[in-house]
C-alpha cells in the first residue's frame, strides 16, 4: 500500500535551488488611484479582536471588501470590452451578459498562467521615462526587443514599461489616473504588433493598459479592441515594473491566478515574475 | 547598450519542459456555502455592454464586488486570530488594529509562496472519507505520510484532505459548514503536529481548516491557535483537493499570491500545486 | 425688512397639539429575514472611536453599509417589476434601464407620501392570524372594512395586516421568509381591489406584499403585477404592523420618504403612522 | 363587533385640507460630493429586466446600495462623536462600542420625528450666500430670528442655511466638499446659541454642519462637540434649504424618519418641511 517512487519533479527542483520573486501587485489601500469608472476599494473590520471572546479566550478580526473588479493591479477577462455588440469569438454582447454574468468569457474561464513573461523596458531605450500621452510605438517595442535580447513569441506574458508607474503612490492621486495629462502607453500599432506575436497577455503600469490622450481618459481605447475584442488577449493594468527594470530582469516566469469570480468582467490579481538562475 | 548573455533560468526551463497545474481554489459564486460570521460573496454589474457605447464602437462591462476577505477559498493573515489579547508574536491585538487595518500582521504582509506542498490525503489512509465532526489525529498525519512517501518538512505548506470537500456544491448550502453535523479536521494534536515539523502554511479542504464538534460551530478554534498565534503559520480553507487525490498528488510545487490588501486579516486566494514531471 | 404676520399652520397646530406616532418601520441588522434574491444587510464601522483623535480631543465613528435596496421594510418603486417587458405605462423594460439605473420610474421619483392611511385587519376578521399560504379574499377586505368603519378611497395607502409579522424576529431566519410554509397575503383578486378602489401605495407585514404559496417562492406574482405594472400602486414590504392592530388604530396619516436613489427600483424606509386625536 | 364612533383627527384633516411637502433630500447618484472620510455611495443592479422572466412573463429588477450612513442628506446619531474618549451623557466610548455596534446610542435610537421646524436664513440677513469658511455667529442667527419673526425654542429644529448648498450640484464635485476654500457654518458660539435653545436637532445646508476653515478640513469639530456630545442635539447634514428660503417659508413641521440600522452611528435621510395654511 505504500507509494515509494517519487518521479524528480523539474519545477519543485527549481524552486528548491532558490527563486527570487518579484512581486508585481500594488497593494490594495483606501483612497489609492483608480478610475472614477469602477467602484472604489473599500475595507472596514466588521469584527475586532475583544468584538467576541470566545470562552477559550480566542477572538477573531474580520473584514468587509468593497472594490471594483477594476482597481489595483488587475486582470480584464475578455467579457470586459465589445466592440459593435461584440466580444471576442463574436458571440454577442447582449446575449452573453443576461443574468449578470458572463458564463462564457468571464474571469474564472482565466486559466492560471505560469508562462514565459518578457519584460518590454521602453524608458530604457528613450532613455528617460514615457511623457504623459506618449504612443508608444512598434519601433519602441522592437528597440526594447533589441536592446535586452529577449523576443516575444506566441504563449508568452509581454509587460510594457512606460514608467508611469511611479506616480502611482503621488499623493495626488489625480496623477496617475492622468485624465488631463494623458497617459503613456501603446496604441493601435503597440497592440497590432503584440497581437501578431501572438502573446497571451499583455500587461502595463499604468491604469488602463493604452496610451490616454490628454483630456480624453477613455474616451476610445483602441488597443483594448485589437487585444482583447479581436485576438483574445488578457490585460493586466496597474503593474508595479520597476523593480524589474531596476534589476535588469527582462525574461522570467510570469505566475497569475485571478480570483475566480464566476461571470465576473476582471478581477484583482498578485502576479508574480520569478527568476531562479544559479 | 545590447544585453546579449541571458542566462539560463531552471524555472522557466521547467516551466517550458510542460507543467500540470491543479487548480486548488473554489468558484466564487453567489449563494456559495461560507460562514455566517462573514460578510456573503455578492457581485452585481454596474455597467453592461451597450450602457455607453464610445463613439468608435466599443463598451465595456464591469463589477462591484462585495465580500468577506474569510469566504470563498482563502488564507488567514497572522492578524485574524488572538488568544487572550495577543497577536503571534506577543504584540497587543487592541493596541495593533488601531485604525481599522493591521499594519503589521495584515495580509498584505504574507509574501508570496512558491514553495514545496505536501497533500496529507486522510481518507485514502482511512479508507473513506472523513466523517463529519471526525478529528484526523497525529497517527492519521503519520500514515499518510508513510503511505504516501512524502514527509513533511519546514518551510513547506501541508494540505490535509478530508474528503469534506464534496459539499462543496452540494445544493444545500448548509452541509458544506456542518453546524450541527460538525466537520472532519485536526484538532490541538494534529495542529501540534503541523507545527512541529514547521510548515509555512497549512490547508484543508474544509471551512474552517479544523475539526468543528456538531451543533458547536465555531465556539472553539484550538488549531487556530496553535497555528496561527502560537507558530504564526497560515491557513488556507475551502481548498478543493479532490484532483490532487484522485491523481495521487501528493508532492508538488504549491504556488499563492494572497490580495495584498493593506491590514486585512485574509484574503482570497486561487492556490495552484503545479507538477512538471517527465 | 422684518417680517411679522406669520400665518397659522393647520398641520403644525396639530402636530403641537399632541400626536402619537406609530414606528411601522423594522430594525436593520445582520442576519435578519430576507429573501435571497437580493443583497444581504450587512454593516461595518471602517472608523471607531479612538482609531484617529483630533489635538482637541475629538474623535468619529462612521460605517459602512451594504444592502439590497429590497431588504427590511422597503417600498417597491414602480421600475421594479415589468410584465412581458414593459413597465407601468407601457414603457419598454430594456430601454428603460440602460445605464443601469430607471431615470424616469426609478424610486427618487417616489414623491415623500403624507396620507391617509387604513390598516385593513385581516386576522381581527378572521379570528386568528392568517394560516401560511392563505390567500386574503376581497371578501376578507370588505370585512375589515366593515367592522373597522373605515373604507377605503383615491389616493389612500392600504396596510393588509396578516398577523405573520411576528415571525419576523423569529430565531429560525426562514420562518418569515416561508419558502416552505408559503406566506399568507391578497392575490390577483385582492390586488385588483385594491386598484379599484385606487389607492395610492399598499403595505403588508410580509416579506413580498402577496400570497406565496407552499414551496412555490416568488414564482408566481401576480399581485405585483395588477399593482404596480397596470396601476402604479407602490408596494411597501416588511411591515410591522402588530401595534397599530393592538391600539385599533385603523385611520392615520401615513408618512413616508424613500430615499431618493437616483435610478433605484425600490429604497429602505421608515414607515410612520400618526394620529393626532383627544 | 362594527366599530362605528371614529375620532376626529386634527392632523388628518389638516393633512387632508392641503399641505405642501418641502423635499430636503438631495439626490443620492453615483460621483456626488461627499467626504473622503466615509466610504462612497454607489449602486449597481444585480438583475435586470429580462435577466430571469418567470413563467407568467413577470420580471423584477433590483439594486445592490454600497455607501457611508454619512454621505448624501444624513443624521448623525449621538454615537458618531466622542471627546476625549466620552459619549454623550458620559458613556465610554471604547465601551460602546464594543461588538461594532453602538446598542445604546446607535441611530436605531433617533426617534422618528414631527415636530416644530425653523429655517434660519443667514443669506438673507447678510444680504449674499455665506463667504466660505465664513463663521455664522450668534449675532447673525439673532438677526435671522428678528428678520422672520421665528423663534427657536425648546424641541424644535433649526435649519441654519448659508446658502452653500449651491455647490451641491457643481460639476467640479470638490467644490461643496471645500476642503481648500473653507466652508461657511456655525464653529462653538453658533452651536452654544442652539443648545441654549435646546433644540431637538439642527441641520445645514453643508457637509459638515459647521464652519470649516480653508485648508483644515475636519481637523477640528467644536460644534459637533458642543451639540451632539455635550447636549445630545441631532446634526442633519447636506440638506436642500434653498426653496424653503426662496419660498419665504421659515416656521414649517419638520418630518425626518432615519433608518433604524442597528447600532450604526448614522443614516442616510430624506427630511421634509410641511406647511399647511390657508
Amino acid at each position: 500500500m505504500t507509494i515509494t517512487a517519487r518521479p524528480a519533479d523539474r519545477l519543485l527542483d527549481a524552486v528548491r535551488g532558490g527563486a527570487q520573486i518579484y512581486d508585481l501587485g500594488r497593494l490594495l489601500t483606501i483612497g489609492m488611484p483608480q478610475s472614477p469608472n469602477h467602484p472604489p476599494f473599500w475595507l472596514s473590520m466588521p469584527r475586532r479582536h475583544g468584538d467576541g471572546v470566545r470562552a477559550d479566550g480566542g477572538s477573531a478580526a474580520n473584514d468587509l471588501l468593497v472594490m471594483g473588479t477594476h482597481v489595483g493591479t488587475h486582470v480584464d477577462a475578455l467579457a470586459h470590452v465589445s466592440h459593435e455588440g461584440r466580444l471576442y469569438g463574436g458571440a454577442d454582447a447582449a446575449d452573453a451578459q443576461v443574468g449578470g454574468r458572463f458564463a462564457d468569457l468571464g474571469v474564472h474561464t482565466v486559466a492560471p498562467m505560469l508562462r514565459r513573461g518578457v519584460l518590454l523596458d521602453v524608458p530604457a531605450v528613450l532613455g528617460e521615462d514615457c511623457p504623459p500621452g506618449y504612443e508608444i510605438t512598434p519601433a519602441d517595442l522592437d528597440a526594447a526587443v533589441r536592446r535586452q535580447g529577449t523576443p516575444v513569441g506566441p504563449g508568452d506574458v509581454a509587460l510594457v514599461r512606460s514608467g508611469w508607474g511611479r506616480l502611482f503612490d503621488h499623493e495626488d492621486r489625480t496623477r496617475y489616473v492622468g485624465f488631463e495629462s494623458g497617459v503613456p502607453g501603446v496604441s493601435t500599432a503597440g497592440a497590432q504588433w503584440l497581437a501578431a506575436r501572438e502573446v497571451h497577455a499583455a500587461g502595463a503600469d499604468t491604469i488602463a493598459f493604452e496610451r490616454l490622450r490628454p483630456g480624453e481618459g477613455h474616451a476610445s481605447l483602441p488597443a483594448h479592441r485589437v487585444l482583447i475584442v479581436e485576438h483574445g488577449v488578457y490585460l493586466v493594468e496597474a503593474m508595479a515594473l520597476d523593480e524589474l527594470a531596476r534589476d535588469e530582469v527582462y525574461e522570467f516566469t510570469f505566475i497569475m491566478a485571478p480570483l475566480p469570480i464566476f461571470g465576473a468582467t476582471g478581477s484583482p490579481v498578485r502576479p508574480l515574475a520569478v527568476v531562479a538562475r544559479g
